[in-house]
Formats: C-alpha cells, sequence, structure tokens
C-alpha cells in the first residue's frame, strides 16, 4: 500500500513525502496517505503471514520507499488472554497487550522504529526528540543500534531508571528546567535550526505516528484476523490513540478484516487530563493544563491530537477517563497480581481506567476488550514502593516456621 | 521425544518422574532422560515449526506429560546480528540472544515456566525458590499469572529494583540475612516440610533446569538450522550454561542439525569465580567462596552444577574466564552502545568475557559467535550511575546552543 503524500488532517492539501509536519496554508498537522493496497487482500494477507515476527511484517501499510529492517526488532509482542482479571472486574473476553516485550520495554520502540528508518532513507544523521521519558530511551536504543549520535530532551525531573537507562546507551541527554510542553517547545525551535537532525516527534512526527498502527494489525492477526469490540489506551498526546483506530480503519479498507473500528476509550491521569476534561464537558477542543502525576510518560499537558482524540471516541462510542495517583497505584498492582505483568504508572491509569468502565457497567458480557500496556514497571518502580511487605529472617528454619506456619498434613 | 524417568548424574539410578532431585544410592544429582522422538527429522522440524512462538514449540524436549502453555508466553527472544559489536572487538560473526525480551526480562522465565507446569502436572499449590534475585522476579510473575500462591527466598541485600518488581505481584517475600548459599539451605530445609510447595530449583530443580535448552533450540532454529561455533554465556550455578549444551547435543542426536557442541566459555564475576578459579587451577571440584561482586545475580558461592560446567567447558575446547567490576560496567555500556540492548550486571560479564577472549586472540575469524544476554540493564540500574553526564539547562534554545553548538551549514 504505497504511501504517496503527507497530507493536512485539516484542509487535505498534499505535500511530497519530505520532513515536514505543518501545513503552509492551515498550520494543521501533516498525516501520511496511502493508495489502496495492491492485490487481493488474500494475497496481501500471505505476504503479511510471511513476513517477519516484527513491526515490518506490515510493510504494506507503512511510510517507506525501500525495504526496512532494524538493528533493533520491534513488535509482535504478545497478546495475553487475560482471564483472572476479567475475573475480577466481571468482564468477559479481556486481552493485555502486552508491550513491556519491546527491546526497550515500551510501545515507543514502533514509533522509533519507523521514524528512524524513514529518517535514513531522507538522509539525516542525527536522531533526537522531546521525550516524557520513554521515547528518549527508545531513541537511545535505536541510534545506539544503528550507529547514529542522539540528542534527547527531557523534563529535569523524570525517573531516575528512565535517565539512567537512556544514558546507558551513550545518548546526550539534555535535561530541560520546565515541564514536558517547555521541551516539545525548545525541540521544536531546535529542529528549525539543524537540517540535519532528525527530531522523531516533531520534523518526523507524520512517519513517526504511523508506527502506532502496527498494535491495531498485531491485535487483529493475534487474535485470529478478527476485530476486538473496544480497546483502552493511555492518551499523552493522542497520537498513539488515534492511530491504532487509523490501523483498524485501514485494515478494514483492506478487505483484511470486516466489522467496524471498535469502541475507543482514552485513559488519563486526573493530573494530567485535559483531553478527557474536555471530552466531558462536551468541548472540542483542548485546553493546555500543568501536569501533576505520578504517571510522567503521560504528563503532556498541550496534547497535539487531543481534539482528534476527543472526535475518535465520540464517533465509535468509546469515551476518556481519568483516574487518581491512587487508583494508578492500584492498577499497577491489580494487573501484575492477576496477569504477571508488571506496567509502569501509564499501565495503570489504562488499567485504573478499565476498571472504572466495569464498575460503571460501561462493557457489555459479550464484549472482546484490549487494554493497551505500553511500558515497563521497572521504569516506574517508586510507585510500588511501600505498597507491600517484605519478611526479613535469620537463616533459620524456626525463624520461617515462626512466620509461615506449615500446615498440618 | 517422551521423558522417561530421572536418573543420577553420577551413578545413572533411575527413578520415576517425580518431585525428585537427590540420588538415595550416591547423593548425586537426578535429571530428566529422554528416549529418542519419534518419526523421522523432517517431521519433528515441522512440528516444531509449526508451534507457538514460545518454549513451547520444543514440547517433544521437555518433560511434560500432558500438553503445556503458560499464561506468561516465554521464549522465542531475539537473537540479534551484532555488528557493530563485532566490529569493535575484532570479531567475525557475533551475535546476541537477547533475553530481555522474557515477561519478566531474564532467561528465568524459561525454567520458571517449565517448573510451573510440571508442579501442576504433580499437583503443587505453591510456587517457591531461593533466587539472586530474577528467579523471585520469574517465580512472582508466573505464580500471579497462574492464580498460586508463592514464597521468594532472597538474600536481604538484593538491589531494591529486584524486590520492588517482585513484590508488585503479590508475592510473599522473605529477605534471608545471609548470602544465597544460606538461602539456598534454609530453602532445602524448607522443602522438607512443605510437601504441597514446589520449590522451582530445589525439588523440581530437574524439570526446571530443562528449561534452559530451550536457549540453544531457539539459537539453532534462528541460524536457520545451523549451529554456532561458540556461545559465551553467564554461570551463578552452572545450570543454564551446562543445559545449553545439552539442547545443542539433543538437537544433533535428533537428526534435526548436523555438527559439534559448539565450544562453551563460562562467563564469571572475580567477585564470586569459584568455577572460574577451579578451570583455571585445572581442578574437577569447585571449592566455595563468599561472594563480593555487583553481579548480584551470578553470586552463587557454592554452584552445584560447577563440576559439570568444567567438563564441559574442558571438553569442548572453551573455557570459564573471570572478570572485574570494572569491566563489568563497561561491558554493560560496550552492549548498549554498540546494539542498543541494556543489560544487567550479568550481561555485563558476559560482555565482558567476550572482549576478553576476542582480545586474547582466542576467538577465530570465521568464527560463528553466540552470547546470551540473560538479564536486564533497568534491574540493576546502579551499574550506570556515574558513568555519563546529564546535561542540564533551561527552555532556552540559547542556552542549548552554547551547549552544544549548531554546525553551520
Ligand atoms: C508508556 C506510554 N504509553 C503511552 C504514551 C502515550 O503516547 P501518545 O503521546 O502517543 O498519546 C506514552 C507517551 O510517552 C508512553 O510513554
Ligand atoms: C541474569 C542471570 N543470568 C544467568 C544466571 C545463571 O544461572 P545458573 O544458576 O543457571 O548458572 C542467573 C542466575 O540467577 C541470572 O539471574
Ligand atoms: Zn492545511
Ligand atoms: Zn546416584
Amino acid at each position: 500500500m504505497p504511501a504517496d503524500a503527507l497530507k493536512c488532517k485539516e484542509c487535505q492539501t498534499a505535500y511530497p513525502l519530505e520532513a515536514r509536519f505543518v501545513c503552509e496554508r492551515c498550520f494543521g498537522p501533516l498525516e501520511v496517505s496511502y493508495s489502496l493496497p495492491e492485490g487481493d487482500p488474500a494475497a496481501l494477507k500471505r505476504r503479511i503471514q510471511a513476513g517477519p515476527h516484527t513491526i515490518w511484517r506490515y510493510a504494506d501499510f507503512l511510510p517507506l520507499q525501500g525495504p526496512a529492517r532494524s538493528a533493533l526488532p520491534t513488535g509482535w509482542t504478545p497478546l495475553v488472554k487475560a482471564d483472572r482479571l476479567a475475573e475480577r472486574l466481571g468482564l468477559g473476553e479481556l486481552y493485555i497487550k502486552n508491550e513491556t516485550a519491546n527491546p526497550t520495554h515500551s510501545f515507543k520502540d514502533r514509533v522509533v522504529s519507523v521514524a528512524l528508518a524513514r529518517a535514513l532513507e531522507l538522509g539525516f544523521d542525527t536522531l533526537a526528540c522531546a521525550s516524557t521519558g520513554n521515547l528518549a530511551n527508545a531513541v537511545a536504543a535505536h541510534a545506539a543500534a544503528a550507529g547514529l549520535p542522539a540528542y534527547v530532551l527531557i523534563p529535569f525531573d523524570l525517573e531516575e531508571p528512565k535517565i539512567l537507562a537512556t544514558g546507558a546507551y551513550g545518548a546526550q541527554i539534555v535535561a530541560v528546567r520546565g515541564n514536558y510542553d517547555d521541551v516539545n517547545r525548545l525541540c521544536t525551535e531546535v529542529s528549525g535550526e539543524r537540517p540535519n537532525w532528525a527530531f522523531v516527534n516533531i520534523n518526523m512526527r507524520p512517519y513517526y505516528a504511523e508506527g502506532s498502527k502496527t498494535l491495531a494489525f498485531e491485535t487483529v492477526e493475534q487474535l485470529g484476523w478478527e476485530l476486538p469490540d473496544r480497546i483502552v489506551g493511555p492518551i499523552a498526546s493522542g497520537s498513539q490513540f488515534t492511530k491504532i483506530a487509523r490501523g483498524f480503519q485501514e485494515f478494514i479498507d483492506a478487505g483484511l478484516v470486516s466489522g467496524e473500528v471498535p469502541k475507543m476509550n482514552g485513559a488519563q491521569a486526573e493530573g494530567c487530563s485535559p483531553v478527557a476534561k474536555a471530552f466531558a464537558e462536551g468541548h472540542d477542543v483542548v485546553r493546555p493544563v500543568k501536569p501533576d502525576t505520578i504517571a510522567k510518560s503521560l504528563a503532556i499537558g498541550n496534547p497535539a491530537d487531543g481534539p482528534y482524540a476527543i472526535e475518535l471516541a465520540r464517533r465509535t462510542g468509546g469515551g476518556i477517563d481519568a483516574v487518581t495517583d491512587d487508583e494508578i497505584r492500584a492498577g499497577v498492582r491489580l494487573l501484575a497480581e492477576t496477569t504477571g505483568i508488571f506496567t509502569e504508572s501509564a499501565g495503570g491509569v489504562t488499567i485504573a481506567t478499565l476498571a472504572k468502565l466495569a464498575a460503571r457497567g460501561d462493557i457489555g458480557p459479550d464484549e472482546r476488550v484490549v487494554a493497551m500496556v505500553t511500558g515497563d514497571g521497572l521504569k516506574t518502580i517508586d510507585v510500588v514502593r511501600g505498597t507491600f511487605e517484605v519478611t526479613e529472617i535469620p537463616a533459620s528454619i524456626d525463624a520461617f516456621d515462626s512466620h509461615f506456619a506449615p500446615v498440618a498434613v
């Protein structure tokens, strides 16, 4: 399905497939557009199934001109049936898309893989980003694997594990005294000055965003080429959320699966919930906020794709909810205890939102639900500190028995 | 390839496939023995290739009686061609088996999957272990996914991320004031008292150990059904190291691949190198040591399979080396910077050993080498603290430019 242009999401003006991201006419965001894939759906399906177990099996739906591969294989993460969690929440059929299996343990490996591959095609020689943490991690890792220098700009108050894991790859880390929105503004300026730097989520944003569609593609394929009824997933800028829906739509349009785009439920932390708020109040635009939440990966106060996320949630019969920091912590623990998957605070936002929808009776008993668990617990380890007890004993069986009395048999 | 008995590794006495681990005659360790797989190799290969993308595709070589599946899909991790690292070390063909992709980000998911599946067949209702950290993590996660209670016993001075990640799953954590060998002794005692507890690496040890063979199986399959020339991998108890070789041997015996077991090179930290020491001194037995190293996952001072590891290294023309804590830190950074894979201190031990072999000229230019990177950098994040600089700036382009002068174009 050859990508044939960048198109303005607002006025549809078309541009060549270059490093552009804003419409010159109306300042709207640009998006990759495709012509329908060649050949019949059965042939396309066979081509996908014969592909590698990475995001590149969906090359027909990704914006590269040549063949793509990446030094760090990404995607094709497990879709885990979560029966114990479903039971706990009173749901029918529930799956977790476990993105912790990616090379840097978040879905950001997908978007970076696509942005990097396209950046190399366009001749860039340096990789960069504005990040809430996971993106920095992924940019640093993929740049290292490809042998490119990397510059990652982050808010100065990020969790230490994310900083350490990023520095390990040899990236140049720039901690900006400000929040993510300040970092993002600074990167846009820097990007204008550095013609050889590919900022994955700024001048490469249209390509970057395409990577998230693979979450939908994999979900369909892993469900045996069927659509789920509902998706619950996090919203920071709203890019992933809207692109997942776009992925389902493209598979439907290509005749690979039949049905409708699932109900799309967005999840935000109350401490940074501009999109949930606008949705609740029935607005179409989003009023920026100053983030204050433990879900730092989602702490984007001025979300670029907020209005599109709202429109999508409305159109599909989904919604956008917000959860408190305590609910986030409980969500992390609930997922770990019932599925064995340990997620970061962003995943806690998703699971807490899922629990809220279930408690509210918003999810029908026959629905097939997929929750997007997009990041790893080891990166926000503080979230679980103090939520359980450790029993310290001397190395003696008596000490052990006095704490954990053996059951008579 | 039906498992037909447990057999003593020393005197060959056979026992039924129960929860036993020591020979009643000679106190030798027990191991699962198999009859050769049925059907011709081509049919067996097709059966494997049609299997799931988890360790269970190798069910023919695993000790379960019924069909196995696990709630947390494990294995089929990437084998990454590491050209940039190979170049840096002056090597020819180098691959990294990236075990950080497993559900709890270490190879321990493999051994726990097999032990748990067999424990359920044998009717146990509680999962337990003695652990240097990663095993605790995996036991807690797989038990949670299966809905079993878990008790994990660890040395009290373990890295905090490992403890937090384990507690998140709801496991009962017992921090024992002592080192791993004290913990292991205590577990052996506790195991005797608790007939319904499956200690994965004590009474389940023969089944547990089988899980590591899948590292060899996947390597062969991912190399297009060919054998590597050399393996470099870590040694703690020596279980994984010896079982990897056993895996290659079984694939050769089954006619799935032809050639010889690769040269096996073991890697230890100098602060806990009883096996490397015995190897260097030409001894057959291992003298226990008190561990003191940053590679805590490998800190087993009295390694159960030490003698077998030595015999294997000698027989295959490999070796066993030890590296310093500084070399371990450098190994972690080197791997991250050249491959984008961030490993824990144990992986640093492996890469530093690989670097040492390369520097010493022990590896031929035409050799195909596979390094086993068995654990994740996020679990020993302290290792990279202080090894790089973070540049803190205000959110202004002038500040950015004054640190990173734009190149004139
Ligand atoms: C773990 C995680 N999940 C989800 C998101 C949401 O991303 P988006 O900006 O596409 O909404 C992020 C963004 O950084 C993230 O780190
Ligand atoms: C990351 C890692 N690698 C390797 C090993 C070695 O295991 P074995 O005891 O099988 O030698 C361990 C053991 O805990 C480990 O945690
Ligand atoms: Zn426009
Ligand atoms: Zn014996």
